[in-house]
Order: structure tokens, then sequence, then C-alpha cells
């Protein structure tokens, strides 16, 4: 059932207005070009929210932020409320720094995401900010041992906010507060690519830009399509390269990757 | 005859000062090298007239604007005409916003520029700029039928502005407001690479800057050169291979290009 | 000996603050991660400090410099000498303007840098800077002929900031003013690939990271490490392929080094 998310974004070609960092944000648009959507990419405060309103979806991410960007991505967002159309939040480095955790708590408060994803730590730090201490205590990654407490981490943010959450580690998690996918997709090397987590969550915003009311499922789809190519693209990495090989690779798995491959390739289950 | 254009870069090495967008300037760099020209980035308003004054080549992109950068732009624009060196203007998303569409116009009236080149939305936003209602209703694409009303659009741009005007689509346009080149290389699948566009406008004022008092040749030797780069990029692309490895192996062809072949696979007429 | 340096970084995965330029920030990143350290990129004043403190090394690169990252790089800096972590300068464009100049020499004047790698004639801005008239006019390249000059003058300016100095070239030098190790590694062709030399000083930046208290050997490991690779990737380079499929196997060959390849191909002698 997933392999229809990706024909939509494949068929709606949605226009996806990305106000994000200046590491990975290449690589951001020739993944969405890859979905088969198409990037734009304006963070003046002139236009910004212009652009926001011509576009089928916008991402806000948190990397390398300026304090000016800031009330540029708040115009955006509320734009993309006004619209109808699908907000992403990637809350890069919340908890790194006290300006970025400020940061994401303050669009959460502003704006209506329909999805926010980010690492466990970054998950915790949103959550943190509500006054939910967090008891999970093993850092950065979802394992085994700390999934129970990461999905109930996820579901309160999701429930407070009224998106839903995508936490992604070595098992990824999306949920809207009820219903939750526990996601297997995905290859531990995609950590040694820059901005894999950037890339998700444009691709998630194209997912839930095509297939308007059904975010959960839309985001879930995005989630296992980036794992699949991950995992796609290991296993057409030859002995000698390395993690820039495998940065293109994933791409170009993106670019190939059918509805019906995805379909087989989603390996998850509820919660 | 456009073979020689290739071989003057090779040989002058120009140095091109590019201010432009965060999202595909390494790709920018990259392809100047490739095609034995220099690049130099800087858009800071205490260096970038010096940097200008430096340089054989100025090439300035709308993409990701900032109001701060109008200045600059201006300022760069102005010493490249002090120093008799082509400026090249690409109106990255003219038409999209208010704010780049009144930039664009504001540079054309401030900087002789030696090329402007944009696809046709870009140009019909500049064209309509000064009162010439655009008859051209196909949108962003070149196509054979919208071809005449592209060109003379074209046409009159180039003979209002003394700037050589590239558009380019499926079939592109280079002309000088008198002369023009219809050219048929490339691939559509260029447009599934972010910068495709930005690479080309840099590759041109590398072009220019190498071939003074031939504007009009070289920049139809520029856009000549990376269509063609585009066809031999792709007929080299395997079945599993998408944008990411097609951006690299069209990189990989202007770099080995020679001036023989692009003698050979240029397709072009005259009109 | 130098392979148990490259060793270290595998090991302790040092975090490397980057203050860096736009257009070669995402080769950087990839760059660390090949070599098993973590990039963060942070450039705004509420944060930078804060991210610096975090980490076990910085790297300041004046590329595409902005006069508001001045400040930012200062504060930054301090924080690493607070911290007692090695901060790298990377004087991109040192002698091209007085701006660069100006804040290089700035940079000396309020940071311990752990280690200044650029190319001769970036060093030889910050050493003219001193009152120190450079005898050198080989340009930009150091050859056999002006090896014994540029020696001189990166000891010079060594003995005078407290600083590894390395200057990288035909032939790269290392030195801590007193004992200096010629390097022989690399390949030409690395000068058509955009960033390796910002590349490389984030690399010396995680070498130096990684073995507090031998930055001298530290740093010439990262200049051999990244001309080995430099060399393998040539050796593994198609011939249709260009700087695209290079800059990428550059990349994918530091993924891949091992202790024992380093400590077998660095070529250098001791002055």
């Amino acid at each position: 059932m997933l392999g229809a998310f990706l024909q939509a974004v494949r068929q709606a070609h949605p226009l996806i207005h990305c106000i994000t960092n200046y590491v990975t944000v290449n690589d951001c648009a020739n993944l969405l070009l890859a979905a088969g959507a198409s990037p734009i990419m304006a963070d003046a405060p002139e236009e910004a929210a212009e652009i926001t309103a011509r576009s089928q979806g916008l991402t806000l991410n948190l990397g390398t932020l300026q304090a000016g960007r800031v009330p540029v991505m708040l115009a955006s967002g509320r734009q993309a409320n006004r619209s109808g159309i699908p907000a992403v939040l990637d809350p890069v480095g919340a908890g790194a720094s006290a300006f970025r955790t400020r940061t994401a708590r303050q669009l959460l408060e502003e704006v209506r995401f329909a999805v926010i994803r980010g690492n466990l730590s970054e998950i915790q730090a949103l959550a943190a900010g509500a006054g939910h201490p967090c008891g999970v205590d093993a850092g950065d990654r979802i394992t085994p041992q700390t999934l129970d407490a990461a999905l109930e981490l996820a579901r309160q943010l999701a429930r407070r906010t009224g998106a839903v959450v995508a936490v992604t580690g070595e098992t990824d998690l999306v949920t809207d507060g009820r219903a939750a996918f526990c996601i297997h997709n995905g290859h531990p090397m995609m950590r040694h690519v820059t901005g894999a987590g950037c890339q998700l969550s444009c691709l998630t915003a194209a997912f839930a830009a095509a297939s308007p009311g059904q975010t959960l499922q839309a985001a879930a789809a995005a989630v296992c399509a980036m794992g699949l190519c991950g995992e796609i693209a290991y296993a057409r990495l030859a002995p000698q390269e390395g993690n820039a090989a495998y940065r293109d690779k994933i791409l170009d798995a993106v670019y190939r990757l059918t509805p019906a491959q995805l379909e087989e390739g989603a390996r998850y289950e509820l919660r």
C-alpha cells in the first residue's frame, strides 16, 4: 500500500519550498528531483512567504541557522498553514545549542506542522521543552532496548503538536500519536553520509504534499523509501567505494525507485 | 568553428567571479574548473568589486537572493563594465517572486550585461518589464510551436539591453538581436539535475571572457558545449544510475570535451 | 609512524566545528565523515562558541567571508583556546582582497592556532603582514626552485605565531618553526577539484584533535593522507572520467584508507 504514495509524487510533481542549511542543500534539491518533485530554495524575507504560497509543500530545516532566518521561517510556516499545504520541521541540532532548541520550540508554537522529523536527541529536546523530562537515556540511537520509551516520547510530541512525528535511527518510528509505524529499512552506512536526514525531511514533505489527508502513511512511505534506497545503494557499492559513491547511489536509487519496489521492499510493523 | 571557443578557454584560463546561490555553487565551481577556467566566489561588500577587478569575467545569479547581495551585485557589475570584462546575468526565479523580478530589472538598468541567460519564463519576466507584454503563453518550455515567438522576445530583449540573450529549453536560442543560433543539443534528463542552468551561465562567462569581441558566437559555443555534454553523459549512464550519476558525468564530459568534439557535436542552425 | 594518527581519528571520532564557506562545505562534511570524524557547521553568533565548546576541534575558513562572520570566528577561536582544543586557520584568499588579508591577520592576532594551512600565496600574505617582505616570487606554487625560500617563510610564520604551518603545493611543507616535513604525496589533478584545500584543513583539525600534543606530526599525517588519497583516486580514474568522478574517488579513498596504507604510502623527508 505504501507504493501508491511514491506514485502520487511522480504524478503530482509537487513544488517543495525548502528553507534549509547550506551544507546539504544541493543534495536536498537533487533528492527532490530524483523523487519526481521540484525544489525551490528561497529564504529572503522579501519573498519567502510568496514562494511558499506558490508551492505545494514546505520544509524548515534548522541546520546552519541564522537569527535573521527565524522570522522568515515563521512567515513561510504561517503561509503554509493558511494555504493548507504540509509544513515539515527538521529540528537539526535541537539540543545541541540553546539557540536551536529555542527556535525549534518557537516554530512549534507558532506553526502547525504536518510532520516533525528528527533523530532521537532532537526529538527529546523538543519534548523536554513541554515539561516532559525524558526518561530515554540512550543518547542518539533508537535501539531495541530504547524503542518503547522512544515511541512513547514520539506519541506524546505528536499528540501535543498535532504533527506526525518521525524519529529516525536504527529503527525508525512514525506516529500520529495513536497508530505507529516501526520501520526497519535503512543501512548503518547512511550515518556516514552528510544530510541523509535533511534529504529525508524534504522527501517527506513531497510525499505529504502529494497525498493530502494521509500524512501518517505518506510520512511512513517516505521513511521506508529513503531507507530502502540506502539498502539498494549499499548493495551496489564496490569494495573500493566509500561515502561519496554511496551518497550518489542513494540519490540514484531514489531516481529509479518504482512503486512496486517500494511496496515490496518496505519493512515495517504497526504498533 | 565553435570548437575554437573552447580552445580559447583552455588557453586563457579565465578567472570567473561568481556571485551566486548556495544551492548549486559547488557544481558551478567544478564546472568552471572542468572547462579550464578558474572560479572565485566572493559576495561581501568589502571585497566583491575588488575581486571583480582581478577577474576576467563575472556571473550574477539570482538564486537564493538576499537584499544585502543586491548592492554587491551592482558594485561588481559596474566594476565589470569599467574593466571591460563580460558580465553574465542569470535571472533565476525572475517572475517567481516580485523581489527577484524587481532585482533582475534593476540590474539590467544599472549594468551592461554581455549575456543574459535564462529559461523562457525568466526571460519573459524581464521582457515584460519593459512594457513588451509577451504573447508567448506556452509557459516554461521552448517547443517547435513557440519557437518563433520566443525568438522574437529574445531579440527584443537583446536589442533593448545590448546583451546577447540565451533562452534555454528543448531548443536553445542565442541572439544578439539580429543573428540567432537555434541550438538542438541537450537531453531532457538535464532538467532532473539541479543547477544545469546555473552551470551554463558560468560556462558562458568563461567562454565570453576568453574570446573578447565575439560574445554571440562564444555564448552559442557554451550553450552547445553544455548540451553536448548532457548528451555524452546520458549515453554513458548505466541502467541503474540516476540524476546524481548524471550530474557528475556531465561535469566529467566537460572536463574531457575537446574542441574537435564540440566542433563535430554542435547542432545548430542560424536564423 | 604516521599511520597511528589516522588510527587515532578512527578511534576518537572527534567532533569538528567548521566555520567555512558555502562553496565546498558539503565536501568538507563528507570528508570528515570519511575520515572517521564528525562535522558540525554553525556560524550564528548566538551559538557558535557554544558549539565550539562541545567540539574537539575547530576550523576557520575564510572562503566566501562576510563581515558578520568575523566576530563569530573570533568568539569560536577564543573558545577553542579556552577549551584547549586545536583551531585550524585556512586563510582562503588572503592576498586576493584586502578584506581577507586583514581578517586573516586579525584572527592570527587574537586566536592561537594549532595549524595554519594555505597555499604559498596565502601564506605569503600572512607573513608579509608582520613586516617580513617576502623574497619568494614564484607565485602560487612550491617548486623545487622555490622550496628553500618557502620553507624559510613557513618557519618564520610558525615561530611568530606558535602554530604549525602547512604550505601546500607541488611539494607540501609542514613545520613548527624548527623541524619540517617536505611531503611529496598528491597529484596535479587535485588542483582541478574545488575545495581540496578546504577539505585538507578540516582533515588536519581532525588529526590534530585526535592526537593532542603531537600537532606537527598529526598535521603532516593529514597532509600525507590527503595527497595519498589523491594518488589512489587518480589511479582509479577511468579514461572518460573527469574532475567530478575524481572528487568523489578522493573522498572514497579517504573512507577506505587504512593506517597501514598511510604508513606505506606517505612520502616525505624531514628537513
